[in-house]
């Protein structure tokens, strides 16, 4: 192991070269029109396995392609577990934001600035780094890895989940490994043991079919964009809690244990209230940032867009007017049930006078994993090797939809080692990694290995 | 007269390729790059007057220009009317909803459709052409006539209110003639009492310093877009009235004798819904539609925009989110007062951890005048002329800024002929003008100006 982390070590800045050259492409997964780019990126990535000797393909799908790789047996009855991660990126947003180009990845203060540097381009290479430097030192890694990474994840990985159902024997694994989370804090290493789920909804409410006059036809018919304000407003009261019906009745309450250990983990609100620059911490009443963050779900406008919004004034009654509204869910609720109890409590909500349509933009559940099993114990060893710092358990309000189906459909858990910092921008301008951590990162994942073949 | 009249049927197409040539210029007042084309439209309207042998000249203001134009002295202590217009335009809005070119008139089926036909290009062209048409029959109008034609009414005519103090002697009139306001149906030409009067705000809501992961982040901040639908909600009732501490205190409520007329007026809610083309008539309750439209007070969302709002969906919380919001006003609401108690009640309305920035976009008081003077009898008589019916007496939802200050500066009441359909689309795709209306307007002109130069 001593040389295979002295490669790493060797390597630090052929590594951050590899690094820039996977940020450079704009794999962006929403966008119909960077289908070329995604290719691009699938294909750099079963490049860089065919380099180290692991073999690889890319395989197509309805969407954008996914890349398996296979370091083969090891022999020994050594687990063999599966590196999940994603070659595809969120948006840039308002690129006015960026201090540098997203797509052209720039090194300021031992800080690696762009788009997908921690969302996951940086994350999952250091899984592959980690292997590369297994198979250079010593012709094998020390259990059998294979790799699965897919360019939907930013979509809700709607092609994935058909592709694990007629791969499962090809990915049978006894752990999934995946660095898609984030430390708790600059300091602490983290693993993670439960994401929440999502219902994403775009809402859009028709009026006139044709924009009015706002003075000469105001308050003879409903306006859109005050329907919509009505709508949004009803589904949350004044204690930050949603009020759709019945949406609270399958969230599974922490047990007092848990609760216990939440409150004990080294987190500092003014610090995280600086991390975010927000005005100030808010939330559902009752509970703290932490439960609010990990347990609780939660009710987001994510856009809205309808009317005159250009420079200036325009008197109109807009025709139309639209909503993007996302819930994040937690244990034990169920994306379907959430989906059909919002759509109702819209329509319910709504004053007479629009018309409604709801598009639904992706669902996937919420996942909670065991923090004692033998994969949970080498997650946490190896990350504290490569880190030098014992990691802590947490939970995230993120989604990764894909986790609730590896354990439904190769009856594996997940092991969410986070390397990047909680405030990397993962979905917003200025998106980071630091250096320090993604060479961490890659230490911790060759360590992983290790422990993980020694246990069994 | 009957020569007047006569060359102005001799003249209908030639005066058609006028309105074409007018229809053209896209001076467009919101737009920051249109300043060529609103100097453009200026001095196409002080070319009119120059070659009909009326004095006029190109005025410039802080913003856009101003065209002065004047009879001169008729003697016989004959009356004097100031006709005022403007050559500005609303922007085009969503192109893809026009038939035709915002900018490039075109006549379908005895219908001229592009931006500006009605409101107020064509309108205030069809005094342009009355005039013309008494100066090239009898060298002379019967009145005294002044053309005050700016270029900010869209804008809530800054510069126009300085000017017209500025210039009170030049402009000295007994009447203000203006037509910027609508038939009562396609049947009946209406005389316009009363308009609205405006407040128009631009919201921001300020919340984290950047856009963050709805997931990792959600439950612990304030969501701008979350909390602009809260305070929007906040300022109307389930019953369509407006909850702003005071909003109602000064309104007038209408007289039994006006509420009794209101309802005698040839109004079918079906023919109006169908031309709105909207799902239904709705709105403040115990109120008809006609007294919603034209005596009380409303106020409606005109854009929002923020977050993410392309193809897909992108999980964040925005950093920020912004709303357009008006009210119009009736008489005796104060602009000033309503304009303050707005914000105090968006800031009360405002949940913790945002910050608010509110923008004033227009203010102007509401205007009524009385409806059996000299000159009002002239309007109808003329109006009557021109159209071979009988106007009728109505109020507008519109704001026409400059009415109560032509009352206060000039002390002169307004004289409002409505010639273009009440569902023209003045600020929505499509906007139109019938030219039958166009002709029968000038005609109707001219008219008005024998009948006010009978009385004194």
């Amino acid at each position: 192991m001593d040389q295979v982390i002295a490669r790493l070590e060797k390597n630090k800045q052929r590594n951050i070269e590899l690094y820039e050259a996977f940020l450079r492409i704009p794999s962006i997964s929403t966008d119909a029109d960077r289908k070329q780019e995604m290719h691009q990126a699938a294909e750099w990535v079963r490049r860089f396995f065919a380099d180290c000797g692991i073999d690889g393909e890319i395989i197509e799908t309805g969407g954008h392609p996914v890349v398996l790789a296979d370091t083969g047996p090891v022999g020994n009855g050594k687990m063999t577990v599966l590196v999940y991660g994603h070659y595809d990126v969120q948006p840039t947003g308002d690129k006015s934001l960026w201090d540098s180009p997203a797509f052209e990845p720039t090194i300021r203060d031992g800080v690696m600035y762009g788009r997908g540097s921690a969302d996951d381009k940086g994350q999952v290479l250091t899984h592959m780094l980690a292997a590369e430097s297994w198979m250079k030192v010593a012709g094998k890694t020390p259990v059998r890895v294979k790799f699965l990474i897919e360019g939907e994840e930013e979509v809700g990985s709607p092609s994935l989940i058909p592709l694990v159902k007629e791969y499962r024997q090809r990915l049978a694994c006894d752990y999934v490994a995946l660095s898609d989370t984030a430390k708790l804090d600059a300091d602490t290493p983290a693993i993670t043991y439960g994401t929440k789920g999502i219902v994403y909804k775009e809402i859009t409410l028709y009026g006139p079919e044709q924009d009015l006059h706002s003075g000469s036809f105001g308050g003879t018919v409903t306006n859109p964009g005050n329907a919509l304000a009505a709508i949004l407003a009803f589904l949350r009261d004044g204690d930050g809690r949603v009020t759709i019906p019945g949406f609270y009745d399958d969230v599974r309450e922490l047990s007092p244990k848990e609760k216990a250990a939440m409150a004990e983990l080294p987190f500092d609100e003014n610090d995280y209230l600086a991390t975010l620059r927000a005005p100030a911490l808010t939330g559902e009443k009752g509970y703290t940032t932490l439960e609010r963050r990990w347990v609780r779900p939660t009710l987001d406008v994510n856009g809205l867009f309808g009317g005159f919004t250009g420079e200036g004034q325009s008197t109109i009654i807009p025709s139309k007017m639209m909503a993007k509204v996302s819930m994040r869910l937690v244990p034990d609720q169920v994306p379907e049930k959430i989906a059909l109890a919002f759509d109702e409590a819209v329509r319910a909500a709504a004053p007479k006078g629009v018309r409604i349509e709801i598009k639904d933009l992706n669902a996937c559940a919420p996942y909670v994993s065991p923090i004692d099993s033998p994969g949970m114990v080498a997650a946490m060893k190896g990350v504290e090797a490569g880190f030098g710092t014992r990691p802590v358990f947490i939970r995230e309000g993120g989604s990764l939809p894909i986790l609730p189906k590896f354990k439904e459909i190769l009856s594996a858990d997940s092991l969410m080692m986070g390397f990047c910092a909680p405030n990397c921008n993962a979905h917003g301008p200025n998106e980071f990694f630091s250096l320090q951590d993604f060479h961490n990162g890659a230490r911790a994942a060759a360590c992983f290995l290790h422990y993980l073949a020694t246990r069994k």
